[in-house]
């Protein structure tokens, strides 16, 4: 016998939603999923890593008689659904204004015909990725080796994809296609941060990048090394300003070692080498270190430095 | 040819089983599965948030006009089969005493019972903690993003789920639940933990929370942050004692940063602020905070008091 | 409409491959998939870890009367399967040299004999780290929850069975079996690394461990512990010399709490204690202990040490 | 290396396709499937199945406390999927003609609600088929039984629901349900056809009944019946006139036994009695019988008459 | 929106099978499913045909080395999973009487033992099926050929597993085997007929044989013979008696070619041949053959003989 | 408790294939699957249904601008996976003369590369047998309803690719091609049986079609139609002769309705009608007709003549 009445809590549930629904002023309208489906994403990204890289993330009966061909038609349906999903979100953002379906079907297909055309040029940088990685981890057998297996480059791939649709307004895809890379791998990267050719992220667990980080070429971190906001600054009106510059500016050449903070919009200048653990909220300049050592020499002779 | 004899390796690992099994004073008894089945527990808990969650985390072929009927139809089976599931467990955990499967049963019900006359109060906490990740971040567009995407929200729906089993004594179910969570986001929050309304994890990977920590209404922590218990300290016997009071305390309003370390049963109170990678081991008064500079200045100044 | 050239995209991407297959002095044999497939390796390790812990991690259909034949059934077709893998890598790896299919086919034959040759004994170190984790947990219920739950077994179930692969050879197939751990459970252990009985990881995430670690019996590590190389010294050619003893040893019951990172081949004597969050490049006697106190105290009064 | 040019296939055979578009008239339309979807069909038919016998049909985690439920989230799902596939094949039938959205939108709505507002009376029908397996089959146990394992069922199942769909217009959609049936049961029986209440097919391989057949109540057959047309008689100008009545009225009671074929618009009389292999091309009176003894007979005495 | 109201609907629906239950004199149970499930059926039928053809109707992953291993495990969770299914068939039919579960169970175990002892000797007769379907068929290449692919050896596999379990006193179980052979190849041959070794269908579709036709060996069959019941013989309450003798006696080496019909408690004596679609209601003598040519011809001789 | 003993009963089985094995005097190599795969061939048909008719039989995700890349790309895997297969039958047949794997290879590369090059010609071929079902079936709506519902259809997609491997000693992979044709449609073409242009096939079931049929175009017959060999007539040894024309020529524009059945080599003349059920054994002259009625009528008057 059950120790429960499903009919009264099916009810409760009900109210619940109601509540809810009123609480955010929704209205209570007949369609049904008027959001994309992360199902949906996680298809479209395996489908696009395949017709990025056919051989090492395609399918097993791919040969090179039949290689392009996959790519064209993997290419072809993945941009298709893509064009779905994305009027689901435009669709979705509009939903309190005017929904001119015709204008949001022209802005899906803007989109995705950007990330289009941008395809081969990820694919270059995803090649420097990939060429960064090997020269980075003395352990790394082959470049293949990197492509199959390693969590940075599984999040570089989802971030390079995600950037171009967050760049087009598309910010509810991009965050999907970005946290699936995030489960996989513990690897964080906001959609919005810019990422030069050549980056390398080694074990990558915690790692976390925030919305408007700019990151130049050839710049390799460890696991959990964050680029965040500095929380502690807020302005006038004591809100949080959207959207403003809040994130670090990393230089060309610059390394992170595993752990280290570095907060706020500063500047960590070309070759930069943070040292493990350290926490950073001031920029330092090009060629600099900072290292535990250093910060506490620094911290016991220049007291009031930081 | 094969380089192995598949009988001798066969023979040797029915060995090692025998050897573990009488080491653990195992019966061989002839039934199969005597503990709950960790794939079972992840159908129960993906059908509990679509019975949630309807619209957003349940099936797409759910539309206004049958969204009660799912509700009613998904709570019914994964009540129905994670009764059988406790039964499982509670019968496990009788095995070396009587097994009285009436009042396994009756246990079992009684605590499925708990579980679904609590889903409408849990649903409203939830409510209240996509809310408080609205609030929180600034990145946030929308409520629906949260739920599809906020790898926090997927922990908490996990842990207020698993928190009730816990209270009911279905610790390993719990446990499975919670670990779920865990594998899939980064966040291991111990099903024993008390959560109030409002709860925001932001980023999460990384993060612990104990088995007896407390935490109250709107708090917000981040990535990594750990609300430990201070090992160090052992009884006069030497022995950890159980079950003791062991993690902090978090109040109303308190903010973490990423990184912070809080151990052993101490307070941190009402609106306190903790800095990013501090380590805290006493307690914070209301209104408090600590940072990386606080503490180098306080360390400085009175280096008696950590 | 589309908002995209599908042929000029297909093209383009070909023109990169061919690029990129020309920088990295690829021949474009007519073979298909050089390289073992992360999927089928994926099966291989779902299925040794049924034959290993049958009635824990094997199927819901087993029964004690069919319990060896499902193991020897399972043993079977693993090995099988996973020469095959073998032998693609071992061909991939002799890609640019000679191959000598029968040569391939024979250290293929002698690497997974050798591993299964050990599975008994592996066994045997397994369930020393379930009882490890039963006594090193104070909230674990049973060594059947452990295994069921914690993502620490998971990760020293893969790498044990990771680690024989790397001795003979297999590099690529023991750092997929090693990545498909890190992505379920953050904890990163590098297949090379030697780690000795009554191994316990708890929480887990955020764990490196790296490749020339040798970690003796009954160690117990927290969270996103690093077990790391020190990157900073280098050679006098300027180059990180591969496969050199760059990671610490940790010897017999040392205990390191969340968070602390040890650089470098520096040695943990027997039973020494590492705190949270410490940074360690020296080794520490046996019996020693480390911590954040201990640090600052140090710090003050020798700041020469560090 | 490929005995074959897969450049030169593909090219041939889009010429083939473009050949075939022309010899149709087709116009080369931007959109993709205008066609129902067999997968889909498929499903819709298994959802109806389980709302209409919930307990037999449905799924295995139904109990009778969410039976009701199960059948309102299914119907739901079912009756908007069908809508959907009614949509399609009503703008494929209009494409040549004016596509008004609406009005087709309008009908698929008209059609869809016929059938739902016909479930209950269908599953009425239905009953009384099933009792009727049971009295006319000495082998059958249990009215349970003939749900789960009769093929005449499963038959009768999907002819009564196709038969509304083919009542409203949406022969495609009727079509698929009766040829699902058809490839399970070897029962082909033309959604056209009317069919009364208590009807049974036993065995059923290669029954087929024609699409302008009347069949009465408690009518029973057996394998291999024929009710077809006269394919002979044509009309002046020399063709087969459509949608004419031409297949036999079956009237109540008549029993009809295996590989009789009865052809033309002939009348088989209330309780009349049709034997095994018999060629019928004129009508039976009520109450008669007709049998391979009884022709032979007759051919002798009046050859004259057939 | 919808053309149709759920709710009235679900109420409909509901009230029919009230109705339904009632007219069956059916009680309301708390218990989900009573009857055994034909999904199950179908997994334990593939099971047993692996466990009796390995490498021919096993899994891919099968060796020389471990063949036994994968019969024993296979066969133990086929055996233990049939067990439950005929406790439920057995529960099932003891519905009304008293219900006690032990002897239920018993009698399940020894009808399951019964199979399992019987599985050698079914190997065996399958093997003489084989051999007589190579020598029966001149298209026939090989007999791995027929194993794989003959509709009338799948027949038969199925035939010879459900008899058993019907002279058991499984009677649902083995309709539901019967059904299974029958939905794929058209072969409809009831659990009850007993059929001798040797036994070959050629082509099959539309054969049907009875509950109590009794065959002997090396007889082959063509498609579409009926052996069955001459229905117009009743008793003198005008009722059809259940379970006698109605089907024909085959003897040892008759060949029976395609759409024969022999109906009724007849004889067809050893090495008898029947033609072509021939209707056959009385005895054939040993060696006796029958036409249609020798049909018409006796017809015309003696006219009073059929 | 188990009421059988898995170990005898592997044992027995064990012994059973041993003794079968024996008895075919077969080597127990130690190779694993030597035969091909009838789930590979079931994979096969369909991509290659999909090449052949994309917008009807491929995926639902193709759109024109995508459709040659899908040819191309599931032309390339499926040709390429039926080489695999084809090796598989010809190693096999060759199993006990030399095995030259080369050899087998070029030959398995000769009969696909003639597959691949027929393509076009039979995608030609089914057009022109969809257009004669859309001529031959007055309830026919359109030539897409053919193709997504006609199990005529599908039978002669699969003949005419299983004719050309039957063609090119392929005879095994031929044999699995059409055998789950029949297995789903009732229809049974042997796969040596020559067809020309514009069949037709309606309703289907128990239709056999046997191996040396010659059937010439525009031919159309109904279900259960027998073209068979006639079965008495034996050579002077006692023995059948293999692979001599023994079934029946079908001229062009010939109609054969249901049930009939036509033996041995005979002739039906160009445009012959044959009417439903009668049993032809002679040849028919063009343009004759033979019926019940005529053979009646012959019967009566010329009594010698059959």
């Amino acid at each position: 016998m059950a120790n429960y009445d499903i009919q009264a809590i099916v009810q409760a549930l009900h109210q619940v939603r109601d509540d809810w629904r009123d609480s955010q002023s929704r209205v209570r309208d007949p369609s049904a999923r008027e959001l994309p489906s992360p199902e949906a994403v996680r298809h479209i990204i395996e489908q696009l890593k395949g017709a990025l890289f056919p051989m090492r993330l395609g399918p097993e009966d791919l040969h090179h008689e039949n290689e392009d061909y996959y790519v064209g038609y993997t290419l072809g349906a993945a941009l298709h659904s893509l064009q779905r999903q994305a009027r689901l979100e435009l669709a979705f953002n509009a939903r309190n204004g005017e929904a001119d379906a015709q204008a949001i079907s022209d802005r899906a297909g803007a989109a995705v015909g950007a990330l289009a055309a941008q395809l081969p040029a990820i694919r270059r940088l995803l090649d420097s990725d990939v060429v960064a990685a090997f020269k980075g981890d003395p352990a790394a057998l082959s470049v293949d080796e990197i492509l199959l297996s390693y969590p940075g480059i599984q999040a570089i791939i989802h971030h390079r994809v995600a950037h171009v649709l967050y760049q087009h307004g598309l910010r509810l895809l991009a965050r999907l296609i970005a946290e699936q890379a995030h489960s996989r791998t513990g690897i964080d990267i906001h959609p919005g941060a810019e990422i030069g050719a050549g980056f390398f992220i080694d074990h990558g667990t915690g790692v976390v990048i925030g919305e408007t980080a700019r990151i130049g070429e050839n710049v390799r971190i460890y696991q959990a090394v964050t680029l965040g906001a500095k929380r502690f600054a807020t302005d006038e009106a004591g809100n949080l300003r959207k959207g403003e510059p809040r994130h670090p500016i990393v230089e060309d050449g610059v390394v992170i070692y595993a752990g280290a903070t570095i907060l706020g919009r500063v500047t960590l200048g070309k070759g930069a080498v943070i040292g493990g653990n350290v926490w950073v909220t001031e920029s330092v300049p090009a060629g600099g270190s900072v290292s535990q050592a250093s910060l506490r020499r620094e911290q016991r002779d220049e007291p009031g430095s930081s």
